[in-house]
């Protein structure tokens, strides 16, 4: 734990960085470092918690919920899965899900409940820099794998290679953070029939574990393809942090499909976890995410953040993966050395998280979840960046 | 995890017990089996979550924190803290404080972070069941030391016996969940010189957790004493579940007194632990926690309920122990069997949490900090069980 606290992020090194800049009186500054949403928070819940307030007794709004969550929540987040991904042989109910903290509490509670210690997670690399800890913190390896190039969409073969008797999960995340990838229906079928071929030969569940933060969040009707149709072991992990930008609330959920193996036995030991390790939802948020279940995410507020910023930049000469989905830009840097070029964009006030943490070698990311004026203010920035180095180097 | 999620507690089991029952148009139940305050939370909580809805943006109040938490928040408390227990060598600021997922959140994560798989952590029976769930998810042992008979002091002698090479921490609550027994500053001075004189002799820290979730609800003019003053390597795991009546909004933090052993090097395991298993507070109830950290625990109201169930169960003739703190009444069962007990109790309307779940015999615990009306209307039926066996047994 020690390591995971002192060993910081690149991403707090930058914040801290430019806290110190600031401190001298520096303020042409971007933060483009942390997904956290600008973007409010819908009025429906603001409308939702004074409703709650007035409504309700202090016992209902603050008193103990089971581990799980209130059953009133967990069936209208069942009512609303089963409007967008249910169909006649397949519907979730209240016992499909267990509300958690977060998309974080999430993720959590599985990797507790489905490893033993010394077992391999498999992540896709450039993946989100926390399933690292997700995974240490059980005494588990964990395994990264190469996405496909360009694409960012995952190399089945490289995963299959990848996979030995002590593997127990692969984690996705579609639209991925830090690529902006939305998997393809194609690569999702390629996935699960070697996922499903792997389980035979090893005989042991091989979990593919979706952690859907980002899952609304998708543009030009692209379609993000819901993960537990294709593989019978899927478990969700989902986040409202940004769907209703309540990040902080830590409000979010999993769902066990009804398809997966001893269905029950997994549902229980994620109870034991919430009960052990206690990464539960507050009562109040639940009773918000009771109303605000079928509140559409502003997809049309990150739409146009990234039309200013995806185009600002590559207007200059920027190369830069065109994210079908989520909220970030990930650059190609311009000399191969991240670290390098993440402290030369520091210069210029730029904060961008080096690739490195993320498993992977000579990009950046940019989280444009950030006001539209940071965005536009930026670019002469980005600008004098490109000048400085005429250029890409490499 | 599984056996922690299928292994249900005494408490469910009698709650589910009862909703059969309801379900069968039973309606003479009462239930003191949870520790679920009925006392509403204190005005200051509406007032405060009003407050903060009007005068803060959406990202103020729902966007990310720290993982420890809003600096402001943990100022309010350190002030609050100094206020009660500062003195001029001792003053607590926010780095020495952790906001978390309540009592429960701050427990894991301190496990999670001080011991090494197959440590021992002890515990004084009869102690509060979840502590063995949040020590054996850390793959360490729970060693049970019974506490002193009438008074369940701790018996400083038994936990001095208990202690190994591979013990490292020693768990107490003070007011005691189930006695309501307060610790003696005398019994806490000998505590501290046992475990000093241990420390030296296994040369190891042993840190003492001291879980406060019911610190402020004492009766009779009794001081609970402040445990850090007592012995350095003290860890406080607190709540707002009681004071401030929030349980359901895991309210808690975790105090790292400046006078422990590695003081930064622990804080920043505690942040790796907040970061890796997410036992963190939501943020708009730190905002409610910045602004009631100075409002008084509603003592009064669980005084009046004591009132009402102790005496009601003495005149009867119950061997009750009078607690001198929390809202727990530790009853000594009319039979050996407290398991017999209970299941008699229950055909009497009566849910009382047998002691084994504990770990101590032939006493079963009542939970009163429900209405006033539930106590009073429940003696008739007290009676009928009195009446049933005739008086103790044993």
């Amino acid at each position: 734990m020690y390591e995971f606290g002192a060993g910081k992020s690149a991403i707090r090194v930058l914040f801290e960085k430019s806290m110190a800049l600031q401190q001298q009186g520096v303020t042409d500054i971007w933060d483009f470092s942390i997904g956290d949403p600008y973007v409010p928070a819908p009025d429906e819940v603001q409308e939702a918690i004074e409703d709650t307030m007035a409504t309700m007794t202090s016992h209902e709004i603050h008193g103990y919920t089971a581990n799980n969550g209130l059953p009133s929540v967990r069936r209208a987040i069942a009512r609303n899965l089963n409007k967008r991904f249910g169909h006649e042989s397949r519907r979730y109910d209240e016992d499909d899900l267990i509300l958690t903290a977060g998309a974080a509490g999430a993720l959590s509670a599985t990797i507790a409940t489905i490893t033993n210690a010394g077992e391999d997670v498999i992540v896709l690399a450039p993946y989100f820099p926390e399933y690292r800890m997700y995974i240490q913190a059980w005494h588990c390896h964990c395994v990264a794998v190469d996405t496909q190039p360009v694409t960012f969409q995952p190399d089945v073969e490289a995963i299959e290679r990848a996979i030995c008797p002590t593997t127990r999960a692969v984690i996705i995340d579609t639209p991925n953070n830090p690529t902006g990838a939305v998997y393809t229906p194609e690569v999702l079928e390629e996935l699960a029939d070697m996922l499903r071929q792997k389980e035979k030969e090893l005989d042991r569940t091989i979990y593919l574990i979706s952690d859907e933060p980002y899952r609304e969040i998708v543009y030009d009707g692209h379609e993000n393809p819901w993960v537990p149709d294709f593989y019978e072991d899927t478990i969700v992990c989902y986040s409202y942090s940004k769907s209703l930008s309540l990040p902080g609330e830590r409000a979010g959920y999993i769902l066990v499909p009804p398809s997966v193996t001893n269905h029950d036995r997994l549902y229980d030991g994620l109870l034991g976890a919430q009960r052990a390790i206690n990464t539960i939802m507050g009562s109040l948020v639940q009773r918000v995410i009771e109303r605000c279940a079928d509140i559409p995410a502003p997809i049309e507020e990150y739409r146009r953040k990234r039309h200013i910023i995806y185009h600002g930049l590559t207007d200059i000469g920027y190369d830069v993966v065109r994210p079908d989905g989520a909220f970030y830009l990930w650059i190609r840097a311009l000399e191969q050395d991240e670290q390098a070029f993440s402290d030369r964009a520091f210069e210029h006030g730029l904060l961008l998280v080096p690739s490195d943490d993320f498993g992977s070698d000579s990009y950046v990311r940019l989280s444009y979840c950030c006001e539209d004026e940071t965005l536009s203010s930026s670019l002469p920035a980005f600008q004098a960046l490109w000048d400085d180095y005429g250029g890409y180097r490499w």
